[in-house]
Formats: structure tokens, C-alpha cells, sequence
């Protein structure tokens, strides 16, 4: 299913990002998500705003918004413990402003705080110099992956 | 594309819920939701968790809790206005407990104050007798929906 999502990447991909092949679940039909490990050692985790991430307004859809905040601020987290998986306690998304179709969509995040296994982090998305969409969220580890293979 | 998203309604659709038939766009990705107007002027949403909808831990994704989340505690403000889009300034998710593969996910929410031309509403999303998620979101109007046709 969705076959469609596993797409080679499109030519408007910046230098050094690579695909994250995601090919099961809600992962795989949020659509090609990719990702860039920076020098200081963080992250940017981007996407291509594409026809079905749209809304009404042939803008970015707030949900599709969403749902990438979860993976890029739950991300600075899951680099704390790569062999298990963290769920989401509290998410907090400010909308600052659209991202449109053809938009290339780029966000990181930092830990900005941790209390016993609750983990809090502070994101940003953006398209170019733009502000997109600022929040914070809350997250803990669960149950340990399984190995791929 | 992802024409497996227009699958008829499962057996396991409570009476009285319709599809709605999102034809393009995030909508239709996200796959099929379902909503039932109540007697008391409410409405309820829903969706029943797929495998395309789950993450790693065979639970319903956070990503598409959150866009589900959108699309119930807006509704609230568009049904004062159904011929406008409405956009999301500000939403807050609170993870209560999983949704997992096969359960019936359902939300509703209430507008619960307006400041100028900022509504918020607070809604909740559960599974059974079991709160999922609870939030709260601001949104507001934008441009007139283009009528069908």
C-alpha cells in the first residue's frame, strides 16, 4: 500500500540529506521524510510539501505539521537511546506561519530539560528563513525496538 | 494515489457514523474518518486505527493522534462558519493513554472561549471508556472555501 510514498527523492532535496525509509505505518504514509546530521552534532529533519500533505488551502496541512514536530522534537530524545522506543507525553505546537505546497519543511530540536524519565525538548520548523511552526514537547522512552533484519 | 484509503467502511463502524470522503490532499492520507452529528448539537469523529496509522509499538502513531486532534477540536469552529477554512494558531495534546491496531478511535470537543477572532476550544479522543487525549486548540478563519462543484 501507498507505494507511491517510497518515491526517489526529488531533485529540490538540499546536499547531504538523505531519506529516512520508513516502510511500514503511519510513517510510511506521512510520505518521505528525510534527515541531516549536523557538525555541532544536531540534526535537521526535513520534507517536501507535496499535493497530499495539503489542506484546502494548498497549503501544508496543520496535522501533517503536526505529526513531523512529534518526529523532529521526539528525535533529540531518541539519540539519547537509539535501541529503544519513546512515546509522546505532551505536545505543545505554536503556528507561526504556512508552509506551501513545493515547500521544502525543515526542523530540529534540543533537550531543554529532564525530570526523571520525562524528557522535555524545544523545536523549530522552518522553510528558508521563515518561521513556521515553534513548540515544545514531552517525551519518555517505552519498550526496547526489536532489531531490524 | 493511495486509493486503499477509500476502502469501504469496516463491519466495525458503530451505527449512525458517515464517512467523510476526503478525496485529495492530508484528508485522504490520513484515511478514513468518520463522523456522527449528536443530539445535542455535537458531533463526534472518529477512525479506526489501522496498520498504516501505527508506529513501532503496533499502537496508533502520536503523529496521527495529533492531526486527528486537529481535525476534532477545530470542527467545533467550523461548524459556526462552514463556508470558511479555518487554521490552527495554537494546539496543546496531552497523551492519556495508547490507541492501539483495531480499536475504534472517537473526539469531540467544545468551543470554550473566543478573543477577538481567536477561538479556542478544549476537546477530548478516546477509545471505549478510555481517555486517549485531551488539549486544547486556537484557531481562526481564513479565506472562503471554493464551492464544490
Amino acid at each position: 500500500m501507498n507505494d507511491d510514498v517510497l518515491d526517489p527523492e526529488p531533485s529540490t532535496v538540499p546536499a547531504g540529506f538523505t531519506p529516512l525509509n520508513w516502510r511500514r505505518g503511519f510513517g510510511q504514509v506521512m510520505g518521505t521524510l528525510y534527515e541531516r546530521a549536523e557538525a555541532d552534532g544536531g540534526f535537521t529533519r526535513a520534507f517536501l510539501v507535496e499535493e497530499r500533505h495539503t489542506n484546502g488551502m494548498k497549503n501544508c496541512h496543520g496535522g501533517m505539521l503536526m505529526a513531523f514536530a512529534d518526529m523532529v522534537f521526539g528525535h533529540s530524545v531518541s539519540l539519547l537511546r537509539r535501541d529503544h522506543h519513546w512515546i509522546t507525553i505532551r505536545l505543545l505546537t505554536d503556528f507561526i506561519a504556512p508552509a506551501a505546497l513545493g515547500d521544502w519543511v525543515e526542523g530540529t530540536s534540543q533537550i531543554v530539560g529532564q525530570h526523571d524519565d520525562l524528557y522535555t525538548t524545544r523545536g523549530r520548523i522552518w522553510v528558508g528563513d521563515r518561521t513556521v511552526l515553534t513548540g515544545t514537547g514531552v517525551f519518555k522512552f517505552a519498550m526496547p525496538r526489536k532489531a531490524h533484519g
